[in-house]
């Protein structure tokens, strides 16, 4: 007869990793580890969020172990920076092979997660033949501080970016070339003859595919100030502003000369066949974020936002030389079907 | 070139279902699903909880959608009331395959959301080639309780079970054998000729494997108690009653002729070929609680709980005959091939 208990026989193994991980984290969250449930004080308004990262999903084989965690919370992080939130607790259910190597990806997740200040409280392991990693973060507000929400938008308000686009969509792109990195090293296929600038964007394209930077900072500005909705950018400026519009009701126009991509990664798509106006709007996993503000205010420079167009009546519309088109809330493959 | 955007195209779709579960949870927490994150009262201490149900792991191919999102609520649930917590927000990371039939699931948690008293919060939706369901659920403390830790055993301590075990393990080994449960009817292959009392057992086995209930009373009752420890039975008495002793440094002495296995499950066992004491000690996804309290409690009778043992001095031992053997923190296979 088979086994009739799957779970059993890996369990020494979980108890023993959980061991080490609460050694790891003695000084911080540890304590939360290893219960039943994690137990969290009383007194904060809690924002929870819940992403994953999966094989063949959202990341290829062979992405290194540090890479899949620092993604994975990213990822999490870059939902509780839309709403206006700082990072206190995380939990984690990770599923993975045999052979996948735990320790790494824990290691760079406590690492990660000191960074942030952050604590991983708890979650589940499995083994299991893909790579499957999920996460729930809780975010406190911070004290006279509102929740950033998508519904907030107003009529008039400016439309802003909290950086550039395109780059992510970019990087995925030379990574399905054959490119490969590997720690801070960049190997690109000879195929694609890259030199000079464009070798600069490209590493930049994989870097900010990889580890997108959740705007963390740029979410408690947003919360300090009284109006104005807030989204991050996980599938691309056409599908995410639809989202914001319809949650608030509004309409809006994206001046298309307006869109942050740097002249070497316009230069870089093109060499790669890709139109950048696509990658652009459509390209997704950008993980900035895309907000409102009345027309007086305006973010510190520092954080390098830019001004994208407006909020209006109507339906979501691309400005090209006062012309005007509607951006439908569709995916790269939709919108490159229409060309 | 290839998609740039693995997940753009889909999000049109997870857009759809989304307003769907806003719909059919609108009068209760479903003003909660659809922003970055799901902002949750303060307030409250809260236990959370994650785990996870994933295909050829902890459920075979062709599991009914509705039987996959009520086992995933039930173990997590089971968790929570190893804390003695009462269930208040739930979310939910899904990623299974276009075909998959996300209504059916939904409408199932849903239903099963509302027995328990219990919003939907939040979450994220992937297509994926392999089914897996993660969720974490956030519970509150019962006012004037405690919470149940795994910490609390005290020597001298009876140690009680909530229910019977080995069920479990034996409804697996039958699904395994080709049993097969849709709905309410249950088809056992002719090869393992079960009449009479044995079909009654193994229909018992299978709703028990496939279906747990979590003892969120029980959990609760023993909250209301100033002593004792509580785990919930994921993994078999062998690990989860090692981990206990370790969490409070104590010892545990079982008394085999007091396992509750019934007598039926036992000839059923027998009939598969199964040790009922190796069912009930390693087999698994009980989830019972294992608890300990002191000598003059008890809960009350029609919470169906037994008294296996006591908490003592030295290690986890196995009482047979007068005779004590280790009870190593050990699998099925472990145990399975010491013989």
């Amino acid at each position: 007869m088979a086994d009739p208990s799957p779970s059993s026989a890996k369990f020494v193994a979980e108890d023993k990793l959980i061991r080490w991980l609460r050694r790891r984290t003695a000084d911080r969250g540890g304590r939360l580890i290893g219960d039943d449930a994690a137990v969290l004080p009383a007194g904060e308004e809690w924002a929870v969020t819940m992403d994953s990262q999966i094989e063949d999903v959202h990341f290829g084989r062979g992405l290194e172990p540090e890479a899949i965690a620092r993604r994975l919370l990213a990822v999490n992080l870059s939902d509780l920076a839309a709403m206006g939130g700082v990072p206190v607790f995380a939990f984690l259910s990770l599923s993975a092979p045999g052979d996948f190597d735990h320790r790494r990806f824990f290691a760079a997740l406590v690492a990660e997660c000191e960074e942030y200040d952050l604590d991983l409280a708890g979650g589940d392991l499995t083994k299991n033949r893909q790579i499957v990693a999920v996460m729930t973060v809780m975010g406190r507000r911070p004290r006279g501080q509102r929740w950033l929400l998508r519904g907030n938008a107003r009529f008039g308000e400016d439309l802003w970016l909290g950086g550039t686009v395109g780059e992510a969509a970019l990087g995925l792109a030379l990574l399905r070339e054959g490119a490969v990195m590997k720690g801070d090293s960049l190997h690109v296929p000879e195929s694609l003859d890259l030199s000079g600038d464009l070798l600069i964007a490209a590493r930049r394209a994989i870097r900010r595919h990889l580890l997108p930077t959740p705007q963390l900072e740029l979410g408690r500005w947003l919360g300090t100030q009284e109006e104005g909705a807030a989204i991050d950018l996980s599938d691309g400026i056409a599908s995410d502003l639809n989202r914001l519009c319809q949650e608030s009701s509004v309409g809006a126009e994206v001046e298309i000369e307006r869109l942050p991509v740097p002249s070497d990664s316009k230069r870089l798509a093109e060499t790669l066949g890709c139109d950048w106006r696509r990658l652009a709007l459509a390209g997704g996993e950008d993980y900035v974020l895309l907000f409102t503000l009345p027309n007086e205010a305006e973010p510190p420079k520092r954080l390098g936002c830019v001004r994208l167009g407006r909020i209006k009546e109507g339906g979501v519309v691309l400005l090209e030389n006062s012309e005007s088109t509607p951006l439908l809330p569709l995916g790269w493959d939709h919108l490159a079907a229409k060309e």
